[in-house]
């Protein structure tokens, strides 16, 4: 059985963006003192080496602050560094052998950016546990996503899976609210933490905006 | 134990240097009739999901010439196609945790460029399995390569090392009996086979002046 996992706050931690390795885990650290609830790893400009070298701090920080800790896309590096599970796009490997790479016990999300994908990956309940949805919103960060899909986009594929969703894609202190009217099951956040002047202080100030949004 | 395993052809197979999927399959197909003796999957710029489609059309077909088939870096795409190994480099996943995940019977190859490289990669010995020195010449198909070691650099790789060692980077037909003459364990080939306008008759080539060389 997987363990309990909560989409609430969900760091997707970019070291590139927050200046390399070192900067990276403080981040981290601070998002984690600040109210993360889940970290992943994304490093695409990073050759593998570096995402183990990385992911090898990570896993034992993210389990300090009993939260799991996943690795974006790259399985072997997930199983090396002791991680929690992945979280795969489309174009990765298929959830189910990333399932039988990983075991029963994985933490396995899936990128979906609209119905057709979420029908699909909804079917996968049992080998997915959550789905990421997105973007919301455009995003500089990563150049490759699919068109927004927008807080309407958003609520329609949150209500055609039974997968708990967490929203991605553009979301930032300003708009944290308002995506959370769709409903989503929580909040990933790229730049709003990891290119914040005090990341722990705007992983705290993102919390609660999600916290008071579910009243 | 590691089943034998014979560098002399080795095949660096590139699909977008042979036109996509299926055109990188024929190549593998003609490439293993014309004598390769090991085919590596390497397609840096394809995501992880064509990767394994792709791989695991190869395994098969390798095995069915009892040729040995590895990927280059990515340890999942090889347990998840049943690769026979991989193929790393400096800077993607440790040997060493690279053995850990693959298990005992692997194949597992490392690239060095350069003495310290060799030196360190030789003290792997029992983890890592042979060596891919170079590249011997400059080369457009690997952009983010060193410095090119010459034929003098690869006969002193191959003098620092106990593990097998084959020749890469720039290996052409008009150069291979050039570079045989620092009697590498065999050539490692990309562009030779994969832009040959007939790749069964390029790998016969190849094959025939290698086998030549050792007279």
């Amino acid at each position: 059985m997987r363990a309990a996992f909560d989409l609430s706050l969900y760091l997707v931690l970019d070291p590139v963006q927050c200046g390399g390795h070192d900067a990276a885990l403080a981040v981290a650290r601070a998002a984690l003192d600040g109210g993360a609830t889940l970290v992943q790893l994304r490093a695409p400009e990073w050759h593998k080496r570096a995402w183990f070298d990385l992911a090898r701090e990570l896993a034992p920080l993210a389990r300090a602050h009993g939260v799991p800790f996943v690795v974006n896309d790259h399985v072997d590096v997930a199983l090396a560094a002791g991680a929690d599970g992945v979280h795969i796009g489309q174009r990765d490997l298929p959830a189910d052998i990333a399932r039988r790479l990983l075991g029963p016990d994985a933490l396995i999300g899936l990128s979906v950016s609209n119905l057709d994908e979420t029908a699909e990956a909804d079917a996968l309940a049992g080998i997915v546990d959550y789905l990421g949805a997105g973007p919301v919103y455009a995003t500089p960060t990563k150049t490759d996503a699919s068109a927004p899909c927008g807080i309407d986009g958003l609520a329609a594929i949150r209500a055609a899976t039974r997968l708990p969703t967490v929203a991605i894609g553009g979301i930032q202190a300003h708009n944290a609210a308002e995506v959370m009217r769709a409903k989503p099951a929580g909040l990933a956040v790229v730049s709003a933490i990891c290119k914040a002047p005090d990341p722990r202080e705007a992983a705290a100030s993102l919390a609660a905006t999600i916290a008071q949004s579910r009243n």
